[in-house]
């Protein structure tokens, strides 16, 4: 990672915050991570990628085909990422897609960062969306993209999908955490269902 | 208008109507439009045209400069202008942006049609928006353009501004109708104030 | 209808709108109506009535039985009905509100106009949302009730479901011009389903 | 903290926890929550209370006058405060709010989560807002108050104004962090501005 991930934006006349750059920019080790995780709520972004034809009409879903990081089956995902300390919300959300569908997706970012919804993730059973390695809050976005999407790191693919058959079952039950509802949320926001 | 003019055959997989706007749709003679004004509200759509960085961050705002269809004086406004009668609402934004900015501007319409703020203008004096001519309900929203844009119509030319230049008290006054406190409203959901 | 539904704010020292009450308040004849629905697209305010837990979670859904005003058939529905010339969003949702559920209901109205959806219907067929008589855009939204409902006018009874339940297929079935669409937009608006 | 103190026994069907806050949940020691905030961007939720009529319309603003926990001087603030590992942010925004307005406030929470604005402070200088203890991303709420408040622990009293004064600069000048940002752009969402 870096410095460009925290985007255009400098901090003027001021002196830069003092710290390592790693810790400046939140990087943790395992142990830290795990040790933060038993702590608080990690704050992530996920975004929906979306193709849109010239008047913003929803027209294709963008899934992710991966390994799942905690099961390392094949599942499908949203693309998905911790805001790093120091990082703004926005450029969490520019560089995890980046990171996911490569340098030539071209994504548009919304102009307000108030999300299209927020999803909460809890480490126990019996719950809407849960991950089993953290209370995880992810401020969820709707995310056209105008370019060529080229999976990477350990996305392996991303497969386009008219909106129906995104939220249908078949394809929900492929969706990790209890996704699949916010899939149909997502969807519902763009009123595409 | 009768039902006839919407036949089916117009609406199969492409949405797209075929036909010359004016002649397919709500267009209204000025007697009847007077008429209709003094019925019920009248839509609108309103758009605030913005450039933004790659991480969709507002950076400069446009305000149009134009005559005033009220009093002929020279004022600054928003993209503006009516739903006609079977128009979608993103269409209408479209092609209000299209009409306004030029063929160039590509604007960039949002996912959802939710609106960032709706506006409500009355024609009697004291309200917070207020429009001589009719009660008119707008939804208005933050739109990124990445072209040129080349005002068209009467629109005289298009001003860009750093937004807290463009929610200054000077820019402000040259705003019709009350509409700078919806200005600074658009700015605020941008987070750009 | 008398100058309550207008709320409590006055035009101040201003002079009041100097037209007869009945036009000022927009009361159309059938008549007048009909040609209106032909020239401009009718602007609505739609309301999902649910009851919410002491943290604002969603608990139950409230669904209207009504005669459906197109076919005279017993159908369920959402509270529904015109925004009137020279009437506030606010004011037309609480006045729908009150005609539909009577005057024990104490409906809460959210402290923002911008709507959880926007709907358009339209009066031909193949649309996601349709109406024969008119092309409407309602603003839709989400509000709780805190009192007891008890229906009026040409609202039989209302039924309070879990939100799972409302948003099942046999009830959806019930919902008039593709209503099911919108409710399940609502539900998961309120990350109720 | 560890998995065991959320055995899945607490959350059958009903999900509020039952044995104290401070037992179950995230309360770190000063050590833990200071190291923590150096890792990783706080999670919190912020809301300002206020008075609305019976259509919703906001009438009045609240805001809390306490001892600064970064210099002790009296300030102006919102209410606020930390999601805690394991809690729901609508139980965080609620806890919070009694917490600081007392048991006889009556907050009215939205039925949705997605928040009003997404405010980001950063623990250097120039930013929009800031907080020298941490990177926090708050959530932040316009939230309506039907009781009487009887501000508690910290917050030595509640002063409630009309929106524009609230806004006013000299009124601004006493809120912390940049927080009259803030302020104005929740005044906006609410169109009270």
């Amino acid at each position: 990672m870096t410095m460009e991930a925290f985007g255009e934006e400098n901090f003027g006349d001021e002196p830069r915050w003092q710290a390592p750059l790693e810790r400046q920019q939140g990087w943790l080790t395992e142990e830290e991570l795990a040790e933060t995780r038993g702590r608080v709520p990690i704050l992530y972004v996920e975004a929906l990628p979306v193709r849109v034809d010239h008047a913003g009409r929803l027209t294709e879903v963008g899934l992710l085909l991966r390994g799942s990081p905690l099961t390392g089956a094949i599942t499908r995902s949203l693309v998905s990422g911790r805001v790093l300390h120091g990082e703004r919300v926005r450029d969490a959300l520019m560089r995890h897609l980046e990171k996911d569908l490569g340098p030539t997706a071209f994504p548009v970012l919304p102009t307000a960062i108030v999300p299209a919804a927020v999803a909460e993730y809890f480490p126990w059973p019996g719950e809407r969306l849960s991950d089993p390695r953290q209370h995880a809050v992810a401020l969820a976005y709707v995310v056209p993209v105008t370019g060529e999407c080229q999976p990477r790191q350990d996305a392996l693919e991303i497969t386009w999908l008219a909106p129906e058959e995104a939220a249908a079952a078949e394809v929900a039950a492929d969706l990790e955490g209890g996704r699949s509802a916010l899939l149909r949320q997502l969807l519902h926001h763009a009123a595409a269902l």
